[in-house]
């Protein structure tokens, strides 16, 4: 991991650092000799910035590993992801703004629908909608068990994050969901002998929390997944001296960002031209902005060409207000690829372009594009390097060694 | 580092391999759209080698690290200079043809001007030229320390190489020069508690200098810094089974060569040429031999563009006595990029061409320039990479398993 070479190189200087992140930007041609997503989209000052900067390819995880958002994030922010594992029920209670400290655990939770012999007959409860969870979460709130406090927070819809505080927890807990209907809840079982206790509190609170909901139509049950604990990754303050900030509309990449240390910005909107403004308000405070655009991945998943190519545009369209604040280093890339032709997430190298006029060596590359990337004078690199690169570009870093 | 799989695979054969180092060769642009240095100069020669061979672009130390000229060799020479740190001492001392064996520690010095109050005027004494500093070096080696043995050499002006021997030293000392004028001299203090025994010797020798040095005019004082002692690495023979030779002018170049096991070899005269024909002379007594040409660096830290562009021509239209002695493998790169616009180091990737008739890979570019490399068929890839692919292409390695 980069940080034990960086942090003794951080001078003093002052300067701003942009990375914007297109979810799931890298793509694929449908037909054979085709464009991409974003060779296809209309980005006049994507590809301006691609002339004058320098272009290159991200690898997330390791060659051909296709990666989930947390571990992808974090490769981007430049810690290894093959070194520091963050489990969901740690980014989903982040991600809400829950507290969650080092030795709490913490667990993504779905109402779900029992039939009268106690087996599911909806995973996710009718898909009830976030106000109808409310109440409910209400219900789950007030219960107590001995020993430890339980904290619970409404996500979206049938979702909701539990943490759970005291002493001893262990996060080494499968998962309660038994992924089909027709059958009961798993109870939670220790997958390491430590956590034998965890489970048995856990345990105890979903026995509650299917009391509390007894009388509920829909939603009279739990799952529980993604047991976590707080890896205590250190901070972007300490590694890169940075004070950074997370402008992002999804709680998950709200939550990866808190636990590197990131502070995030509360705005109104959820389009690429809010996230800017909101990143324009707070640049005076911040050495540092993470922009997060979901909607990239979103159509990917829903293997939408055309609505990926649409996103790409309207972030490109919304570009000129961003630029307007003069960052010193602006990357745009993504966090790992979906391209729409395979509807998922994929390994593919993630197209990276890194603008920082003061100090950037172009290529031969006009346009943002996986192929303009390919053969760009950042060549391919680890997705965990981009912060050294965008530290130098900043001219933050002093020399090493004589 | 790649020694531990390359020795079990170094065969018998015979071939000459020459890395021809162009400090600081890579560069940027000064407008945009501009060549950069290497891309304004005109090549022939190289280019030619560029077309018959392959072109490829390196990172000196890691991704955004700017490399001093220390760690930066290391890493061409095929060590990973974060695993290797060789202090400044270490390589003033070895620069200058000291004997400098593991234990011993070294330090860079400076005469210095102290006033009446023992406070520096002058941090180099009003840089005294070669010829005074010599006899001041002479009342330096008269300097006697009870348990230890002192050697003092002369480097440049008011610069000279200092080595204690005996048992038990330690190199982990502070430096002495407080930076400013207006201040004395700073003791010599351990960092580590182990150098405590080390810091008093040269405390003892500082104070036996200042008595010896006392009646001069200018150079009344001495301070000295950078405190280090042979990290004792690999040497080439070893590890590559390579006799080596170093033909450079500067002695920091030499220095870090013996520290790997180069033959430094002497000749007359300055230039490009002169170099190649110190490297045609002792062609039959090795199998590597590395030429290191300064100026290309020394230009850009004075931010010449065109300056450095000559240099580049002169080393060009000297080559052709280089290629005359026919090496089977030639490496045309720098130590890291010094781009005039920058005066300074920088972290760029580096142009790097290897030419090898007998076995190379041609690709589609036909010049040597930083645009080119990037699009190179040997990739993106680590300096300290360049060795094997230099024994590869030698063909003095045997195939890895069955």
């Amino acid at each position: 991991m980069p940080h034990k070479y960086l942090q003794p190189l951080l001078n003093e200087r002052t300067s701003k650092i942009v990375l914007l992140v297109l979810d799931g930007l890298g793509g694929l041609p449908v037909e054979p000799g085709g464009p991409t997503e974003l060779e296809a989209a209309h980005t006049p000052h994507l590809d301006r910035l691609a002339a004058e900067g320098s272009l290159g390819q991200t690898i997330p995880i390791r060659p051909g590993i296709t990666p989930g958002s947390g571990p992808a994030h974090l490769a981007l922010f430049g810690y290894d992801p093959l070194a520091y594992a963050v489990g969901r029920g740690a980014l989903s209670a982040l991600g809400v703004g829950m507290d969650f400290a080092p030795g709490d655990v913490a667990a993504r939770g779905n109402f779900c629908t029992l039939d009268q012999n106690g087996l599911i007959t909806d995973r996710r409860a009718g898909r009830i909608p976030t106000d109808e969870a409310a109440p409910l979460v209400e219900k789950l709130r007030a219960i107590r068990v001995p020993g430890v406090r339980v904290e619970v927070a409404p996500v979206k819809e049938y979702r909701f994050a539990v943490v759970m505080r005291g002493e001893g927890l262990s996060p080494h807990l499968a998962d309660t969901d038994p992924q089909a209907t027709g059958k009961p809840p798993l109870p939670v079982t220790a997958t390491q002998p430590e956590a034998e206790e965890t489970a048995r509190l856990f345990n105890q609170w979903i026995a509650a929390a299917r009391k509390a909901l007894a009388d509920q139509p829909r939603a009279n049950g739990v799952t529980l997944r993604g047991f976590a604990t707080d890896p205590g990754m250190p901070k972007y303050r300490e590694v890169y001296g940075l004070r950074a900030a997370c402008v992002a509309v999804y709680p998950m990449y709200k939550g990866v960002s808190r636990l590197v240390g990131m502070d995030v910005v509360p705005f109104e909107g959820e389009s690429p031209a809010d996230e800017f403004a909101a990143a324009a308000r707070i640049w005076d405070e911040y050495d540092f902005i993470f922009i997060h655009i979901k909607k990239t991945d979103s159509m990917g998943e829903d293997g939408n060409f055309q609505g990926k190519v649409k996103v790409i545009e309207s972030v490109d369209a919304a570009l000129p207000a961003l630029l307007e604040r003069k960052p010193d280093v602006l990357m745009v890339t993504g966090d790992h690829a979906t391209p729409a032709r395979l509807r998922s997430h994929s390994w593919h190298p993630v197209p990276f372009l890194l603008w920082a006029p003061a100090s950037h060596l172009p290529d031969a590359q006009t346009a943002f594009g996986e192929r303009a990337c390919a053969r760009g004078g950042l060549g391919t690199f680890l997705a965990q390097e981009a912060m050294s690169l965008a530290l130098a570009h900043a001219l933050r870093l002093k020399k090493y060694g004589a």
